[in-house]
């Protein structure tokens, strides 16, 4: 049994905290059970100056007063939290991570810099809990005694991934995937109004390739002590569209067992991923829900299922190409990112990946 | 030689004045160097009015002078005008069009009532202009003498079907089309706005089966007296955006000849649909147009092509699946609907088809 | 004190259960402390059918478990529920409401129909909570025993009325209000989408009447058993924009008192409104908050505020031509329609005018 | 009479011609009859690049050919050009444009630098063009031969202006406005998407300072070598809102002369401007149309009115506290911005400004 409330918080820091990404950490990370925002990092230009002055907040509302009253750290700094959130920008998250990996860290980042390294898993709790195991390769390799490195994926390739787990069982061998995807995907000032407003652009910079890649790390197995990806085909599209938040894909499919839809829809209505993994304080109660209505999920509608932690699925129906086809639906900066860094950071407690802090005795097993 | 003035204009009557297609013919039919609205047919709420005062004019700016002082007359009203073109509902469209069609009148309907009839060119000048001989066999087989009814086809198959025509020599085998569509495409009232507002509604009824369809038609071949279709599997996802006019297609496809992406965007460049068809009026000059950008077509900045009538092409690049991907653009009301409609109706008068009225004596020959 | 829990719920119908409004309250009433969704009226389209699948549910996500498995009543059907919320449109809320007050249920209502009748009280518990007597007046007047009718104001009234009230201490004289109204104000499927994106129609039906008059009642002071109007000139000028939910409005006015901007906010953040309401459930924290920002309020980044009960006020500067102005901003379906009228009966059941149900015994004294 | 083609068309340069209203001045130039854009000056970044390699074209379809050859000049390069638009930011504006007049150049800018300036007509023919002598003051007092400065206004200034010229005769007292300005008067990337999509931002840097005081010049009198403002009062409050291009404007005005609605209407329909300025090439038909529906101006469906040169006002009707009230709106590129200053360079060249360029023997006379 995990406990939900821990009698002393976690200190965490939070990298790049003043971006789009950094906000979402702290709105998520306010009031959370185990961990406490004690740091908050940012560039030089915001270094040094209260958190509430420096930071342009752009979610809803107001940044929350515990954070606005933290002095913003340069990125440089030593730091003194045990665990680090990084929302870093690619080119500084590179070195930087590591760094503080190395200085004893234990570091879950959003940044795509170190995703597709080996010995990084690239964590989805509900998908692939048992890749944290190669937190202990990491270590092991680099002589890290208590930091680590822990990636969470692209924010499109979520739904995708979310998805498709529930249907490994059925052999997955092709997937057609094209994307729409939220303006707030691109970070602040992100996407120019003049660009997006009445307007789809068929292009986001980098995001094929990323789909294209890591759902087949993150949809493989742990096998001894490096991941064997999902041997499958992906062709990728992707499109930034008119829409706040919400990553909405249209996914085509191939399963080696042909299923009926019947048995897809149970699939993903029973998904819940391996123990303790439901009992995380930010797990949603269903990760992945079907949508009877014909015309669901939608982006604005359905973003904010489970908190934001839940992806929709809807529309399944066959396709005359590869045998299935249906949409699915993430919340890109919250289970596409904040939030999903943040779900692996408490399956690493809880699976005793941070040291002296653990929540709960229960140790994941993968069995 | 096709002259692009005649002495006197043929009069036309457009049925479905009042809705938004047929507002976009009006639009479109102001100054045609061929055509004079002379009739224009609405719903009898709209019955007895004058167009001007009938009409809830949803386009830029407001209905043309010459338009709105004319009459709205029933539907069931007999009338004098040749030609007709038939902005309808389908339900409405169905028995309508047949009827003005034995009656004597050259019916060019955007409506999909009768868009799948095997003796109905589902035309699209560029691709298939020998298909307008399916109106002799129409002709003959229903007793016909001056009568017609040629339709074209939805409004999200034609970037489709405009990208794919030039690509016929390649052999088409396989087509996946996920589509971004824009609110006009659903007429008027059409989409709530507290439906599509921050959002992507991934169905669009009816518009899946109609794209897995009518491309087959439109790209098959005239043998004999009715039309092969072309034989590709073909699977499509059609979404609606918050876009205010044109449809964006990801269109990936396989192609029997493997050829370089340099000889698809040089057939892309080069097309330019057969004679006489580069020569009527509401032609394009460039039918397709590949854009190098990374990041076009785009809906909103790409729609206008050509006024409305070309389709924009862009970032070709390999497919994992099939080959080859790319997206396209075609204004739905324009091309998509109204536009080719009348550029039918040029093909139809060039042709002979239009009793009385030739304002060119070239005789389109299909070799 | 009054309790925020009680033993037994209240059973309440709400009519016009299916439309956007009506939904609002069904979302808004799932787990209130107080009342209990017991019977949902909607139209002869609707009756007869459970509400979750007579629904067309346009709010995120679906409709609550609970309401979704009611039978939707007909209209004229007699209801067993003392407290009755309305979100019939105007023409059916005329009659109906009465009858139903008539026969002795107490009906909060967001129609427009009543809300001027001198003895129904257009109630806004933080600013006007004394002119719940007119029930009283209301019932020796009519000759009933249990029944009332209390109306909510219209959405757009709500942002002004609420950042006025504070500062009616300074004497207010003249008012200059124009108004960026979202389209959820309009129902669904109310405003075209065509008729929105990328566009502003600086037109709404009726509403710059009803802002140019609902206010000076609003503002009135109870004296003896009728209102005394606000005595004071109104200009309004109202606008549609393309936002989803949030009605902001610029507003100037000039206050015979002259404050200075220092006691202008003071007024606006020490605003609680008088006892027991800031007790009350849906009470929000601070029913006027004033945001230092340079660029709030905004639409989209506070509505939400004080779960959507809170009106933002911002940018307080001098006007040349009253001596103030300011921008305001309301939820408009929650604060300005479905959130008020739940507040309202809570006000009423606290002060005694439910009968047989009253969760605290405080009473409402004006002094 | 004005020769509307000539022999000899004139070179001329502009002045950040890759920002969004460069590329305005660009597309509006591209086959003007009189003009020939023969230089583009850029940034650092830009200099010694073609301009179609280094323009990020942000308007509908593609940098013109002939532009797109130009070789982009850096900011302190000599001209040529006898004739030069400015599209510079604020700051890059304020000496270099004094330089370039110094050094002989006609510059129209788009700029606010210099537009206040007591010696520098902030033109707007219709509404002002006999403050053209201005440059005859110019010149004496700075020394100038051919060069001069002649500005345009503040682009929410335009509709305003336009909407009142044709009111002086009525006595303008006090003004009200409160605008929805589009993106596109940010210029590029200006708004970020996250901050404008389903959101109202009720501020605009700057704004209504300039509201509150250039109409007062534009609507001023040239007395002597000065312009008497117009003596009235103003207060503005500015607001950004999610539309692509057209400001709209809400306005109050009191009028002494107390005139009637009809004489209102008249005077906007029957306005002109004076001679010769309706013979100039950019000039619309007619520079105010009234629309007589109850829901216009919109943004999107009248900014191009005249080719996006005609004011479009409707809904007059009576203010409580003014007398009268009505919207207005102009295309803030067009209109009001890189098409104004085009019309104000034809007037100079018409009243003989332009050394050895005069493509009509007309000189405007204010009688």
């Amino acid at each position: 049994m995990v406990n939900r409330e821990h009698p002393r918080k976690l200190d965490v820091a939070v990298l790049g905290a003043t971006g789009a990404v950094g906000q979402r950490f702290i709105q998520l990370l306010e009031n959370h059970p185990w961990f406490r925002v004690a740091e908050v990092v940012g560039s030089s230009r915001s270094a040094s100056r209260p958190y509430g002055e420096a930071v342009n907040w752009v979610l809803d509302g107001s940044a929350p007063e515990s954070a606005a009253n933290l002095i913003v750290k340069p990125l440089e700094a030593a730091l003194t939290s045990p665990l680090v959130f990084s929302a870093l920008p690619k080119e500084a998250a590179e070195t930087r991570e590591i760094e503080l990996a190395a200085a004893g860290h234990v570091v879950c980042t959003n940044a795509s810099a170190n995703r597709m390294v080996v010995d990084v898993p690239l964590l989805l709790p509900e998908a692939n809990a048992e890749h944290v195991r190669l937190v202990d390769i990491q270590r092991e390799k680099r002589g890290w005694t208590t930091g680590a490195i822990i990636a969470n994926s692209n924010c499109t390739a979520m739904p995708v991934v979310m998805a498709l787990a529930p249907l490994r069982q059925f052999g997955i061998k092709r997937i057609f995937v094209v994307s729409a995807q939220a303006i707030s995907g691109a970070g602040y000032p992100g996407v120019a109004s003049l660009d997006i407003l009445d307007n789809i652009i068929p292009y986001v910079s980098g995001d094929e390739d990323k789909l294209e890649t890591e759902p087949l790390k993150m949809l493989g197995a742990l096998d001894g002590d490096s991941i064997v990806w999902l041997d499958a085909a992906v062709s990728a599209a992707c499109n930034r569209v008119p829409v706040v938040d919400g990553h909405l894909v249209n996914v085509s499919v191939e399963l080696a067992a042909r299923p009926t839809m019947v048995e897809i829809i149970e699939a993903w209505e029973t998904f819940r991923g391996p123990e303790p993994v439901p009992q995380l304080p930010s797990a949603p109660e269903k990760p992945v829900q079907y949508l009877p209505q014909i015309d669901r999920p939608q982006s604005r509608r359905d973003r904010n299922a489970g908190n934001g932690m839940a992806t929709s699925v809807g529309r399944l129906r066959e396709c005359a190409l590869l045998g299935y086809k249906f949409a699915a639906l993430s919340h890109n900066t919250i289970r596409g990112a904040a939030g999903c860094s943040i779900l692996n950071a408490e399956l690493l407690a809880v699976t005793g990946y941070l040291a002296d802090f653990q929540p709960a005795t229960a140790v994941y097993s993968a069995q």
